[in-house]
């Protein structure tokens, strides 16, 4: 792996322009703004015809029947399905503790005020096909909309010539989606966005996906909510020579795996230790079945680099703002408050990322590409929306009227004005 | 106004088709898409450039100095002041029962799981121009945003050929507000996003605006995070005969001087309280400042639905889901199950819905065109990221690394296990 040493300074440039998003693609946006017209328009009809040309399939119903989500459910390996209940009971037990539930405020005399917190009534969630359609997927996303009350969580994922992965069905069955449509692409999203004769609409989606459905997400939104737009994934460790060089080889090719754009980063103290991590991943790579993705990632968008002290390696880490990042260090708790962005934390040798991948609870939809400057982990909070309330009594309105009227005057609203004083 | 008296039904249908957003705009996509390549590429003086252009004016600084807001502020009208200051008092003591300050979970041996609350470290403000720059906008802005921890708040506004209105200079000081820069529309969004020279970069562009900055925001999301896309605004009412007509067309006409496509809805049980309240705004528009305005709402936009119980009332009500809901029934408060969808709910004949614009203390940046269905009022929460973390020890890990890798395997991912088996 590419060792860096420059000054910090130097180093922050660099990650300032690896965190800038691509520009937008005008083919790519008008390509889209088609489909989702053609779907508002046609519905039905416009799925299948999409789906004939981009995915080769002639489908008469989109809806996987529950017999075959039963099936996959009731053959699933019972080891895998131990493990997916014990990831469901930890992702369970840690998204409780996200649930809110307003306020009611009664400090003043004769007034009233609060919040309530309800549920989103309908979510949509998309799973990409092939190889990243991952059950513990469908887990991190359905668990907390459950937890929030959702009534109906759609799913949609394009076809597969061989049916979708059995897994992900016993996942979805475990989880309580509601439903499981075989539509995929920026027609999916325009399907869950508009509704058409056999998919419902809903009120937000979910979901990563390629350019064409982070195009449609973002077209949309407005007409439903949307997540984040997720990027590729990435990783990164602040370590010293107290952690060992073959677990963080093997933790940065964890992520590098994914993808050939997954970034794994490394910042250290220790030129040695750089070494011997850069060695180490350069070993374990020779036996990694993924080895021509994680190459390209280790060599194309990774780096390691040493700094002069640990401040340094959080201030570079907290402007990388990575999805996933390790602290592998001695205390590591003690450096929470020094973490200023990051999706996820593992603190400690022990906790190894794909701990978090899978079984520990907290959430493995994270933000990306340096997004978590201001965005979250998918948690119970992005499944409800919130609706305020005030009930006054007319003295207690009577103490506020003159500065309303202030105000409502001042701002050119004599219509506001007058409301008020028709109380009066 | 328009007195409806179809089915619930067909009611139903009608509120449907008013809640689909509008198509996308391809022109002014490509328009804007334009200008925000340029903002990012030349920085301050694509911002020059565009506001010679649009705004007709060639400002050598951005900046509004220190010694104009502070002027601003020690000018303003005391009874004004007074206002903003009780209204700043309410605005602060609601939103603080929003602040949340995550978890920390030990329910596992060894484990240990938590969650941080972290402010976004800079937020901009968009604030419209002309008569639409409202003081009472900003202190609902900013001091949610303060009450987060935000360190710091930027405020972009369109330049004005008075100078911009000393009366929002004054609630900026107010609020807390960092900075204030004169440039607007689509150059200002990509400012914001993008940072320049003299505009800093932020995390998250909150704030109303026309189809082009709307459109900006839209096509910066992921860059930075936004809030909610605007629309018109909305007032629907349900009442019955114990309210009274002048009060209730007082508060349609407050919502309905805003804006010619402002939306005043009335959803009453009484046929006769219907005639009154249709004659009573006949009557008050007469009279109002803004009746052109007003009365273009009423007639293209408003309505009035008697339907046959409050049940149906509710239903109605939901499918709309309005911006502000006032609800003039006898014991409103019990009502309030059977509320799903509104931004800002006003409880009882004496909550008219100015009180909420301006000093109750809930927010009035509320969501329009049914958007209510899933997006919340601005709160603290905007202003907020949330960041996971774990820590494990050995004996934890050994207890779960059989299922880990068994997911791992399942999801084709042996980098993933072998991190794990690395440990052992």
């Amino acid at each position: 792996m590419q060792i860096l040493k420059q000054p910090l300074d130097e180093l922050l440039n660099q990650v300032a322009k690896r965190n800038r998003q691509q520009a937008n693609r005008p083919d790519v946006e008008a390509s889209v703004a088609g489909i989702l017209a053609d779907v508002r328009q046609d519905g039905d009809a416009a799925l299948r015809k999409y789906e004939k040309q981009f995915d080769q399939v002639d489908l008469t119903d989109f809806k996987v029947p529950q017999s075959v989500i039963d099936d996959a459910y009731d053959n699933c390996d019972p080891k895998l399905l131990a493990a997916l209940k014990l990831a469901q009971r930890n992702i369970t037990a840690y998204h409780k503790k996200e649930i809110t539930y307003g306020f009611v405020d009664a400090e003043q005399k004769g007034v009233v005020r609060g919040q309530k917190v309800l549920p989103l009534a309908a979510v949509g969630l998309y799973v990409p096909g092939g190889t990243a359609a991952y059950p513990s997927t469908i887990l991190m996303s359905a668990i907390p909309a459950k937890l929030a009350g959702v009534k109906q969580i759609v799913m949609v994922t394009p076809p597969q010539p061989a049916g979708i992965n059995p897994a992900v069905l016993a996942a979805a069955k475990l989880a309580g989606v509601s439903a499981i449509y075989q539509v995929g692409g920026a027609q999916a999203i325009g399907a869950l966005a508009y509704g058409t004769q056999s998919i419902p609409k809903v009120d937000k989606i979910m979901g990563p996906g390629n350019i064409f459905v982070a195009t449609a997400k973002k077209q949309v939104f407005g007409q439903v909510s949307i997540d984040m737009i997720a990027g590729p994934s990435e990783i990164g460790i602040i370590a010293d020579e107290t952690a060992k060089a073959q677990q963080v080889a093997a933790d940065l090719l964890s992520q590098a795996e994914h993808d050939k754009l997954a970034r794994p980063m490394l910042v250290t103290t220790s030129a040695a230790f750089a070494e011997a991590v850069s060695q180490a991943v350069d070993e374990q790579l020779v036996t990694l079945p993924r080895r021509e993705i994680a190459t390209a990632s280790v060599n194309d968008q990774g780096f390691i680099a040493v700094v002069a002290n640990t401040d340094d390696a959080f201030t570079l880490m907290n402007a990388v703002a990575p999805e996933h990042l390790e602290i592998q260090l001695a205390n590591p708790m003690t450096y929470l408050n020094q973490i200023k962005n990051a999706g996820s934390v593992f603190l400690g040798t022990t906790a190894s990322e794909p701990l978090g991948d899978y079984v520990a609870g907290p959430n493995h939809i994270l933000p990306t590409s340096g997004t978590a400057r201001f965005f979250s982990p998918l948690g119970v909070y992005d499944f409800v929306k919130r609706t305020q309330f005030i009930q006054y009594t007319p003295e207690a309105l009577a103490k506020e009227a003159a500065p309303i009227t202030t105000l409502a005057r001042v701002e050119g609203l004599e219509g506001h004005a007058r409301a008020i004083e028709s109380r009066f």
